[in-house]
């Protein structure tokens, strides 16, 4: 058998959320590649997939540094690089985890851009975590006319206020640590009640506020919470 | 067993990039209610699934007319809401599906729209025709600081421009007789070499273009057809 790999998204938490074909790949894999957690820990991403490996497939997780200093950044990546193009090499079935959608605000396209687009690579999409909180909160995304944008909340004050006024459904990613500044924009904006938030959405701890005006601006926030408005919808149900 | 109605997003096309879960439901469907296809057979949507249906899984295809007349159309959607309301209050497990993820451009959301949010409603999430695309094309959507914009060709010239101006990633879905339009748009804002189209993506009919400049105006397209505009990202490969 020659060497592939194969980068998997994961879908947004819960793991019967990943896709029919990424849960068949990952038992068949030799070698699993899976970025690191923030806190030291296994990633959420490999939370996920724990039950579709194979008795046999080797996880090794991959550090890549927060740190400013891009030659550090650089340097990591391009070890991880060497690495997975070494097993592909060899004949292994290698996997590389990602969570959500893997071509969506994911490490994931750092390493894509040192591969290229190889012979031996298959990308397998998956859910995004809009997805998941459009249909947990049962609030859509965007139809007929209308357009969405997603935007990460680091972007910047001016690209958030533009993409807020031009479109009829926005998607706020990385609101964690934001969320007071965020809320500011939206109530100026006069569209409080029609954006909702979710936290950690289809895992044990999920959240969700429909009521962000009177949500407190300190609420301590997980990690993964995402705001989504959509202009022709009322987030109160 | 309580009546309860699931609204289950198939994706993109390939039948294993479907849900985990949506697999499992579909298997314990008394009713599956689909959209019916265009052109009078079966809906992309419904040959995905067949598969993973029960053996006793009864198939209920619903018509819902393109007329420019909304009474017509607000009939057929009452219609519908009545009858799938009606199986699950006579206690039955009741499907509805639609291509891709069920709240992006999705019929879907009309019968939402009736239903309001009741508790015997579950929505599962699917991976997006952009999500597919994307992976197949191995071309990324957003990072970091960038912004994605997903707008329908049926939006207008202005909001079309608008997307391309000021986002880094714009999908532009429903390309099906726009395209000489669309790039036209795409030449003089300088963004052919940046922009792709997929068709079928993930089906056996499945094509995609690099070189929109030299893709004739008039080329047969296919209904389900896509562009995909990376501004960071070239699309030859
Ligand atoms: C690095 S991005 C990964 C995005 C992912 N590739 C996707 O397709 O959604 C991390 C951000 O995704 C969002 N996110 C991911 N999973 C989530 C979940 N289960 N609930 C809420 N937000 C989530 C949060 O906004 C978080 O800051
Ligand atoms: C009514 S919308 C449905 C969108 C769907 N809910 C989703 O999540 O992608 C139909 C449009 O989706 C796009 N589309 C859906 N499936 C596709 C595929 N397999 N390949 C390319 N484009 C597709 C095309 O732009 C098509 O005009």
């Amino acid at each position: 058998m020659s060497g592939r790999l194969y980068a998997l998204g994961t879908g947004p938490g819960a793991s019967d959320l990943i896709t029919v074909r990424a849960a068949r790949l990952l038992g068949q894999l030799d070698v699993l590649f899976a970025p690191a957690g923030r806190k030291g820990g296994d990633s959420l991403a490999l939370s996920i997939v724990r039950e579709y490996l194979g008795a046999h497939t080797e996880i090794r997780c991959c550090h890549f540094p927060m740190s400013a200093d891009s030659a550090e950044k650089q340097q990591a990546w391009d070890t991880v690089c060497a690495q997975i193009t070494e097993q592909v090499q060899a004949g292994k079935q290698v996997g590389f985890i990602t969570l959500g959608d893997a071509m969506l605000f994911s490490t994931w396209v750092f390493l894509l851009a040192r591969l290229g687009n190889p012979p031996w690579l298959e990308i397998v999409p998956g859910v995004t975590s809009f997805a998941a909180i459009a249909a947990r909160s049962a609030m859509p995304l965007c139809m007929e006319q209308q357009s969405m944008a997603v935007v990460a909340c680091t972007a910047g004050d001016e690209a958030i206020v533009r993409a807020l006024r031009d479109n009829e459904c926005v998607v706020l990613m990385k609101v964690y640590g934001r969320f007071a500044a965020i809320k500011a924009r939206l109530r100026e904006l006069g569209l409080l009640e029609h954006a909702l938030m979710m936290s950690e959405a289809t895992l044990p701890g999920e959240q969700c506020w429909r009521d962000l005006a009177s949500l407190a601006d300190d609420t301590p926030l997980a990690y993964f919470s995402t705001i989504v408005v959509n202009k022709s919808w009322s987030a109160a149900q």
